[in-house]
């Protein structure tokens, strides 16, 4: 051992170029021998299946970066008391006029016109109503309320007293959205949606608008999924049903919802099988058992100033659907790095095998005494050395 | 040798039955032994403590889809000399009337009224001032005017002589905000945040407003960390004081709010276990040392038409808070695939266990060169073969 | 064999302390020695450089939390037939006036004032010409239309006639929008871009404007990347030109420019080495081989009311640059789990040196033979037990 000692120290270099190699004991059966191969079949499949062709691990990949525009198109017309006949158009349905990656269509509105900083009683209901100037507290408001008390008492109607407000008067009344909805012809209102994307990574950039399609198949194309899967156009109508909805009860109360574009690409095929797929789907939840606030509606208003300067606004309680234009996608490419960490990553499995195999022959084979006898020497610090199985 | 090559040629068959598994030696000692079950011990805690139970390693993961839609509810009443007693409701106060994740309440305003496409003095400074038509070039412009120079230098006040601006007529003051903010009342106002999540790899949807809130608690309950942790109705003074800051202060010069709602659910547990939890926190920098242009604010303007055709604009430089909607989650559920890779990575920090305890072996116990001797074989290329330790 | 099976049963506690560990032969060859050293400092090269060092594998990552506010400064002027010379300021151009990541500027337009609703002649083309009432059809509308149809057929012109239509009139003319545009200096337009970014796992913020930057400096510096890197205020055409693009050009149709601003920060080091780094890029696809559709343009109105109550309304096709601010940002700080992981999966492949030098052992070196009988021993299933190659 000393002379072991003395050798190692005298020639480092020595040392240096040991290689350490397992002593290996191999096993010739039809048995063990077909385990060990399943196995490592088992491993090499899931490899090359799992890792390299459903999960693509041969590839470096990069998320979307995406930019949409839209563009609305279609007219309504309304015939109300209020308003009398009246065309819609874009520049009127359309609220705000443009957003980054959303477009609001009004399909239903309240409207309160003429309104004046002025006085004027509430609307009646348990808080409001009054007796006498005693139950209105001057200066009184909350979130519920449309004004600021004045503490006067005043008749709403001849029957009804209620308390006097300092608002925006005349007060918009607290009715249901009408039903059908005014601009119930918003479903046939198409959108133009143009969407870029780019992989930062790969310098690779695409749009909707695929290479083949022209003008004159621009101007006339709507988006369907059997006919026209290509055609950047949808009529809102479609949108919705393709969610599973109804437009026209969507409508009544607005919602919201989501259009996806999913660019999965791979890059190693051909840059034209880069193609967009959409999928729509209703965003906000209209359970039945659970409807407490459903919808979407918000209030605007135009402001006007009279003729003797005073200012004048027209309130707008506006239902419609905003739709949400949401853009996924993923590209991958082949790259050397991830190949050679997935590949060395499936052989670290490799090692797997031999424990399942060792377990199997050392517990189920009917020679399995001759075959640990062969595999292992035993060592014992407990009492004397023994060079076999004690 | 020949003997053996041609062997292998003729029964390649058997070679494919050949198992390959590693001669092992066993040494039988209480101080390695223990190290050994130690540190598989450790490796089994790491992959079932970390892994497993905190990592949730045997989970499919994926990230929410989310659709935010508010409603703010609130008046305010303004007394300034411009434009006498005033109620602010939701149409004037929130610019843009709707936004995606997003929503502004104006808290604070400048306003110019009347201003119309004419001919003014510039607002006196050092670039404006002038004692003769000399000192104003004709259509100079830059960022820092509010208008183009017409050439001529006239009366701002009976001592102050500046260029005279095509402009909108009166220009807006440079003056600080108001002091108070002017709609200090803001802080009453209650916005009612509705948010509805989807992971769609587990097609499991689920919205804020849960299953037990039912109209009758929404129309009331204002959210409380300690008393309504469940409502999605939020005061707004409540949302800035949470993140520390102080509403009035704020509203002066305007700012930027972080409402981040975080879904993190465990499919593997009851769907009702699923809750948001909010968190606020001001996302614009209101560092005292770094206070270069604080706050938040913008221009806008309302525009009118004068009885002779002529337009007019209201110009209202607006500050107030701009409440962004951050919605985060993730969502896991068992699967087998995660499992088994967990695991089986797992199982591979199991081969440094020897790599540990074969240095310890060989460099600190007493016997360590009969354990050198019994597991180590040398074969030697630089002389004569020897079977032993030389 | 009775003896092992019963000594086992005997000492359990015995077996517990059982550590197994391979038999090992030490390969003393120059050849070998090399290539086993190699490829382990490969493996060694390959932790430390690309894991480490190039990947940070060491360290805990964060993605980013932004918010962005800008404000847009500067004024054109623009002399037309039907405005006469108008100044444009930020109130006029900026269209939401406010957005979250978003600015939009207007640099184009064509506007049709005074519309009001009323009956007017279509503009002609193939589907709006007629004869007589029987070619237009009462009430019929598309979305290519603009109002909808009265069943008139009345004079356009002295010889065009063409179907009467309700909508808002006078209808707007189908035209190319203006070039050069309109706003042609909307180049000169600055934008101060504050983003303020926040690393939620670290607790650390930072914001674009650096401590170093004082206001004096912020009020006349403009963003250059050789001489001014770290102003926050940029001037538009430096933004376009810098995305390869020319703004006279882009401003006619519009378009939608990416602001990308990046934050990687290594919290390792120095707090103030983890600057923005800002680059520019044009989103939507100005493809000449494929320019179906270019540019970017919305529809917006404003309200008036005539002295006698009627809705009067300018409506204007603005074409314009969007400006999407995209910030990005990762940040990694020392940990001691991400460590150890990489650390672990870095040995495993260790294990895989031992495979090459094997092959290259058993396959290439001279004395093949002998290491191939001195690592394998055989048992073999099919006959008679032999303890050599047979």
């Amino acid at each position: 051992m000393a002379a072991s000692d003395k050798n190692c120290c005298v020639s480092l270099t020595r040392c240096f170029f040991d290689y350490s190699t397992p002593k290996t004991l191999v096993i010739r059966s039809k048995t063990v021998g077909a385990i060990n191969r399943l196995c490592q079949a088992l491993v090499i499949a899931y490899i090359i299946g799992y890792v390299c062709v459903w999960k693509k691990g041969y590839q470096d990949t990069d998320t979307v970066i995406s930019s949409v525009t839209t563009k609305v198109k279609g007219i309504a017309l309304t015939n109300t008391s209020d308003l009398g006949t009246r065309i819609w158009d874009v520049a009127d349905y359309i609220i705000p006029p443009q957003e980054e990656n959303s477009f609001f269509v009004l399909t239903n509105l309240n409207i309160t016109p003429n309104q004046t900083q002025s006085h004027c009683p509430e609307n009646p209901g348990p808080e409001s109503s009054c007796s006498s100037d005693q139950d209105c507290k001057k200066g009184f408001r909350n979130g519920r309320l449309s004004g600021v008390r004045t503490g006067r008492c005043v008749h709403f109607s001849e029957r009804i007293k209620t308390c006097e407000v300092l608002a925006w008067c005349p007060l918009e009344k607290y009715d249901e959205p009408p039903d059908p909805p005014m601009l119930a012809e918003a479903e046939n209102f198409t959108v133009l949606i143009k969407n870029s994307v780019r992989y930062p990574k790969f310098n690779f950039s695409r749009r909707n608008i695929l290479p083949h399609i022209n003008s004159t198949y621009l101007s006339k194309c709507v988006f369907s999924r059997d006919t026209d899967p290509d055609c950047p156009i949808f009529r809102l109508r479609d949108i919705v049903a393709e969610a599973g909805e109804d437009f026209q009860a969507m409508a009544v109360h607005g919602g919201v919802m989501g259009v996806q574009i999913r660019w999965d690409c791979d890059l190693d095929m051909p840059a034209n099988w880069c193609v967009p797929r959409y999928t729509f789907r209703r965003l906000d939840n209209k359970d039945p058992e659970n409807n407490v606030a459903p919808g979407y509606n918000f209030r605007f208003a135009k402001y006007y100033k009279s003729s003797n300067g005073e200012e004048i606004r027209t309130l707008i309680k506006g239902y419609g659907i905003r739709f949400d234009i949401m853009v996924f996608g993923k590209a991958g490419k082949f790259n050397v790095v991830p190949t050679l960490l997935n590949i060395g990553a499936g052989l670290g499995l490799m090692g797997l095998v031999t424990v399942v195999c060792d377990w199997f022959v050392l517990v189920f084979m009917r020679k399995r005494h001759l075959y640990r006898e062969r595999k292992y020497s035993y060592v014992d610090d407990f009492q004397l050395l023994s060079n076999e199985v004690p």
